[in-house]
């Protein structure tokens, strides 16, 4: 631990100061590395021990969707690549129905792709590079207790000795996530817009095993999705064969949390809805019942920065749900756009912060809605044939009208339109799909035309 | 002081209980006669000290308009024609233009009008009918300082001794208003929503003069609006022959708080946009440099209650910009609307709070939101003849369809319709008109028949 007092004022000597930043989660361990390939000293406080002390990692893992936009922000401090490497490329969707019936969704074109990717993997890869990084201090164990704002300092608790201490900050960066302890002080601050809204579904990770000598019991190459109307289960692969599931539920009603309460319950429930997942499944009560039920929160705030001195970013400013795969992305490429805020005006942190939270907010607010629309859409829309002719039609207008028309989930997924943009439009492309739609019944009838007269009338408006 | 641990647990004796507020505001001291009506033993605690000792009320005072929800609760307890006798009815909107001429327009029909009452004066009055009341006792300077769900205490501290204090409670109602500190402590069970929004806009106390012999220097029975766009000043009477005026104005931007810096910038802002005021406002810019600015705050929560242990009531769960003149009569109509579920349910307080929650929460939103608009027609709208024309127009429909059309102000402010309710007709209302007005250039328009027969049409939709 560096001497409090004399490391953590704020010193310009050539444009390089002493910056704080807590939180070393995902966010915050590429924000250090960033930070200090400016020529920024960087002290980075996080709440729970180094996960790397905790062992191998074992084969079950939470995994994430990685997508272009969080590849980006990976590949601006040169470590894309290696990340590819330990990530599984996922092509499109594999709808599971009741029966067991397989139906496949491609999510972009040729080989466009997201990847699952173990979030503890990468947090571990992102420590190493933190801690071999010049000008960085990692200190785990360190609880914020508290952060004056005015006195402009931390109050630390280490949890392995219980004891306090004050850490003064020149310029602090608050990457502690949706629960941020450094939002919590902004909050109290005067006229401070704030908002947390939770869904009224929980989650619970599941798991399905690995086949015989590590092959995977299901496609790899997919995120699988059983979407039952009001709840869905999803499965993202692993490197060991095995399938990281999230069974996303009701809280309450008929078939909720409350009324699985016996393994034979959830046996028998699972049985009947994920008929073909179960025999896959060998823990699957355990699971159940051992697991915590993960809430659905999202936390919306603003301002983001307070004066020149603080700065939330990613999920402590943001938090969203996770239907969108977008929650780790949209905090990578705040790195990104920071990033770049940084080059351009250098050590004006006025006006880097200013013009971070308004360039940012209307994105974080639009993924916000996105992730939530997504839910719907997963759970429910994707076992529909319609919406599913509706996806292929689409992809025909795509491929006719190529740089005019980017579906919604190839903007949000494969591309850096901002989110806010994406979302418009998104919407104006649903407003032309609900006039195109009445007139097919099938793929072929794209080439009708009445359609093609409908769509080139409407594509001519969209310009 | 009572003895904490003897008095406060729970006891039902022939369907009496101890029952417990956190604040002794408007909401708080109405809700605590209710409650003892019941046959509840009723502690109150408020933060402040009794105002009833700080001497005899001057003048000067911040009103709120009274308007038939607030009216029908306090007739509840007996005391609608007392605090009538020191209110001053108020007909209409008496609106100012830059060059003083005026412009009526009418709240209601006939003798319908909102009265202008001092809020100092009426909790005074509340807390002397609480005092005489048995069974209620108050205990004045005691601040809460936590809540605590699970063990059932507050803790307190009392601000004239410093003396911290655990008390017990069997049944708790937060009665504590926008910054509620019992919302606080449920604001941090799982899956609560919770959002807090300010307007850009802040508010200032300022005061116009009675004229010689207490007579009133602008007509006495109208609330008077300055609306100028992006802002406004509006006057409520007083029984001295003053008014109340509040300047609604912008915190940043070129005419805004921030551009008011010296004593002479606001003198001449104020005679350029508020000519005909600023005579009679002799303290102008002692009281705008004196005065504090307020903050304009909108509170979103939900659940209210916890278990059939805590409620919260009034501002504490539903806090609301000030443009509709609802916040204390939607907090009074809270306590109506208990009072009946107390009558339907008796002691079974968990449906009692279950369905208040629930029948209460659309209604809060609905009023919100209509609050937040009225801000808008208030300072901009009502300056517009295309609104006035609309105004007058919707009140001949009103006369022609008597039962079927009663305009959103009428619903809102002299009817007892649910506010969600109220703001669904209010759209359909709004609809009709967009539909109607591009036809009407004048009054006498009205009668033409192709506005009649559509007009027709359109209200034989509505039904």
């Amino acid at each position: 631990m560096p001497d409090a007092t004399s490391s953590a004022s704020t010193t310009t000597t050539g444009g390089s100061e002493s910056l704080t930043l807590m939180g070393a989660g995902l966010v915050g361990s590429l924000l250090a590395l960033y930070l200090a390939r400016h020529g920024h000293r960087v002290d980075v406080f996080e709440r729970r021990a180094d996960p790397r002390l905790a062992g191998p990692l074992e084969g079950r893992s939470i995994n994430l969707a990685l997508s272009d936009r969080g590849w980006r922000a990976l590949e601006g401090i040169g470590i894309g690549d290696e990340v590819r490497q330990v990530g599984i490329p996922m092509y499109g969707r594999m709808m599971h129905d009741q029966r067991g019936q397989l139906t496949n969704q491609p999510y972009g074109q040729d080989n466009q792709a997201i990847y699952s990717v173990s979030r503890a993997g990468l947090n571990r890869k992102l420590l190493d590079l933190v801690e071999a990084e010049p000008g960085v201090a990692l200190h785990f164990n360190q609880q914020c207790l508290n952060v004056d704002l005015r006195d402009h300092t931390l109050s630390l608790r280490d949890a392995t000795t219980g004891q306090e201490q004050l850490w003064p900050f020149g310029r602090l960066f608050g990457t502690d996530g949706a629960y941020s302890v450094v939002r919590g002080a902004m909050q109290k601050t005067d006229r401070y817009n704030y908002s947390q809204n939770y869904l009224d579904y929980g989650y619970k990770e599941l798991h399905i095993a690995p086949g015989p000598g590590g092959t995977w019991q299901l496609e790899k190459h997919a995120l699988h999705i059983w979407p039952r109307g009001q709840y869905m289960m999803i499965a993202l692969p692993n490197l060991d064969g095995s399938f990281t599931c999230t069974l996303f539920f009701p809280y309450e009603g008929p078939h909720s949390f409350a009324t699985m309460q016996t393994p034979a319950q959830v046996q028998a429930f699972f049985e009947e809805v994920f008929s073909d997942a179960v025999p896959l499944m060998p823990d699957l009560t355990a699971d159940f019942f051992d697991n915590p039920t993960g809430s659905l929160v999202t936390v919306r705030c603003f301002p983001w920065a307070f004066d020149d001195d603080v700065l939330l970013i990613g999920d402590a400013s943001h938090a969203i749900v996770p239907f969108y795969g977008q929650g780790m992305n949209a905090g990578f490429e705040d790195c990104s756009v920071l990033n770049a805020l940084l080059k351009q005006h250098g050590p004006d942190w006025r006006t880097v912060f200013q013009k971070f939270q308004n360039q940012r907010k209307p994105d974080a607010d639009a993924m916000a809605d996105l992730a939530i629309y997504n839910f719907e859409e997963m759970r429910d829309r994707v076992a529909d044939p319609r919406f599913l002719l509706q996806k292929k039609i689409e992809s025909k207008i795509s491929a006719q009208y190529p740089g005019q028309w980017l579906p919604l989930y190839s903007q949000v997924t494969f591309s850096h339109i901002p989110y806010a943009e994406a979302l418009a439009n998104g919407q104006r492309q649903e407003e032309i799909m609900r006039r195109l739609m009445p007139h097919i019944q099938a793929e072929a009838d794209y080439t009708q035309p009445l359609v093609q007269t409908l769509l080139q009338d409407e594509m001519s408006k969209l310009h």
